[in-house]
């Protein structure tokens, strides 16, 4: 039996909730493979945060680090503005450990209700360390008439290539179509820069068809004909836009995984479900554990274990095409035990 | 008779097919309130730039000042990169005469076929000026692995404070609903200033209900539940995705018109619909007019004239609602001139 050994960050709110579903039906799978797991838990969060005033301690990166995967629930508390949450926790990882693909597959599965008809199955790639979420900027004159902010945007050769190199080699495995997500007209130094980078991977995988689309064209598109897409590539902020619009297009936001991938795995992958902690509904025990145990299955694909990885969506997609269990948020009145426990079943 | 002025630029591709459409119809509702119009017409395009090197003639914005109002067809060719055209001709009319409110209505009309249901009838106000789309940035080490390319993203306190306003404004005399658009989690120098003068200012007008959603959110909750919202704030950028994900939602970017407004009217306000050139139907004479047709309704509202532009919506609405006449982007077989002529007879 091959262990794998897991941090796991429940974080805040419903995080608490969905993530002991996730690892449940990971053990679950993985068992069936021969393979185990273990799960070191963390407390980092925004409680900690209130009672100890960071969101992890000082030596958390390192700590972390010993670990072959990281599971995350969901961060964000009333009362600790966000980019204090996520500065202090998420986005340290994504960059330290460079996870500079996050990978956000969609489907639209039988018995969910989508604004669409079709068949919806694609994947957005995102650019994960770098783009417009920087660290490189400020605010002058504070509090008079002339107070500015300003905030860099940063894409180097090295990071847009890497990713669109996945996004190519992922889109040659899958249906052989990409599109990147660009802006050039509108923002006219770092995406026309994209753009060249693009055109540059593009001549090096001649199997794959490439399309360009401004953002403001593909989401729309994205709604009025989300089955012409397969793989889609964008910065930070066009692949995070990207990837709840298509979620939402496929019906809802509380089903979509994703996996913030360092493919070279110099460093621990993350997993998380896309959504966020909703304190509104926490501790009814009915939150939707679809995006966390999806996400699950994405940890089992990066630790080689694809074959349990597909079961756990197979058996996502059957508990949802039966159509008697379904949390709140897709029409249902079941529990996230509920749930979990038809997962559970179907495996 | 009053008459006003007016410079036309019809641009490229279907933006000669639509234009003549819109001022006939502009025209036609004038007349009916004693109002009249001239136009002078500017072949400024790219189709301008390909023979002389320039969009416009150096005293292009000297020669637009003197004008009422301008309209604007469509920019855009193949062989032209985006964002030579559009930096040569649409942005620096933005910016020079200050028309710092791009105002793009949407509404979901009967007899349009949308992918969601339920009433649709919102409001984008897009920042017009600043944000994302600046001049500032560049590119080093071109062709070497160490290449970047910067963009700095600009938010001024006077810049977003006047948007905001307008946009609080609006909203009272609407449906008295503000949702502002952000991502001060991710982008953590400019979107935590916009926010904070959201709450300023929202503390000016106690009478709106204003919240605030991140934009990968709102994108989600425009296609799941489009009928919550009423008046929608957003930077440059967001502005730009939010209207034309809206106008998807409510089923074309066809029909989408937009109002680039200096408030203050110290210098000429440009009306244009948000649809491009659209090269590949060019010439065919199918082009969908009712962008171009509902922009010259808000140059009607903008020249004080608001029961004539109220009448030319509801002439679309009724020629839509009838549903024999329609061009091909909305799944019918009419004209260009058949719709005209259809809202023509209906005023
Ligand atoms: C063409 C482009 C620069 C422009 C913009 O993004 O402003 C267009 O998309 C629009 O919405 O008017
Ligand atoms: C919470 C936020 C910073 C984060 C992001 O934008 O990256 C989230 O929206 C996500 O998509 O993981």
């Amino acid at each position: 039996m091959t262990t794998h050994d897991i941090a796991v960050i429940p974080g805040d709110g419903i995080g608490h909730e969905v993530t002991p579903a996730a690892l449940e039906v990971l053990q679950a799978a993985g068992r069936r493979h021969g393979h185990g797991f273990t799960f070191t838990e963390y407390d980092w969060s925004c409680e900690r945060y209130l009672r100890e005033g960071a969101m992890m301690p000082d030596d958390g990166l390192e700590r972390l680090r010993r670990h072959d995967a990281i599971f995350l629930g969901a961060v964000g508390a009333p009362g600790v503005p966000d980019h204090v949450s996520l500065w202090g926790l998420l986005i340290p990882i994504r960059r330290a450990f460079r996870q500079y693909v996050n990978l956000r597959p969609v489907r639209l599965f039988e018995g969910i209700d989508s604004p669409v008809r079709g068949h919806i199955d694609l994947v957005v790639v995102r650019e994960n360390t770098e783009g417009e979420y920087s660290e490189i900027g400020g605010r002058m004159n504070r509090g008079f008439p002339d107070e500015m902010a300003v905030q860099q945007s940063v894409f180097t050769r090295a990071g847009v290539t890497r990713v669109l190199d996945y996004a190519f080699d992922l889109a040659a495995r899958r249906g052989g179509h990409l599109t990147s997500a660009t802006k050039s007209n509108g923002i006219i130094h770092t995406l026309p820069f994209w753009d060249e980078l693009v055109r540059e991977r593009a001549a090096e995988h001649p199997g794959v068809r490439c399309d360009s689309e401004h953002i403001d064209a593909l989401c729309a598109k994205l709604v009025l004909d989300p089955g012409r897409f397969d793989v889609i590539v964008g910065s930070n902020l066009f692949g995070d836009i990207l990837s709840d619009l298509a979620a939402a297009v496929a019906g809802s936001i509380g089903i979509a995984p994703s996996a913030n991938l360092n493919p070279e795995r110099d460093f621990p992958s993350m997993f998380e479900p896309v959504h966020g902690s909703a304190p509104d509904i926490h501790g009814l025990g009915v939150a939707n554990p679809i995006g966390a145990i999806w996400s699950a299955a994405l940890m089992l694909d990066h630790l080689g274990l694809p074959a349990a990885a597909d079961e756990i969506v197979a058996a996502i997609a059957a508990v949802l095409a039966k159509g008697d269990i379904r949390t709140p948020d897709l029409g249902g009145t079941s529990t996230t035990t509920d749930f979990t426990e038809a997962v559970l079943t179907h495996l």
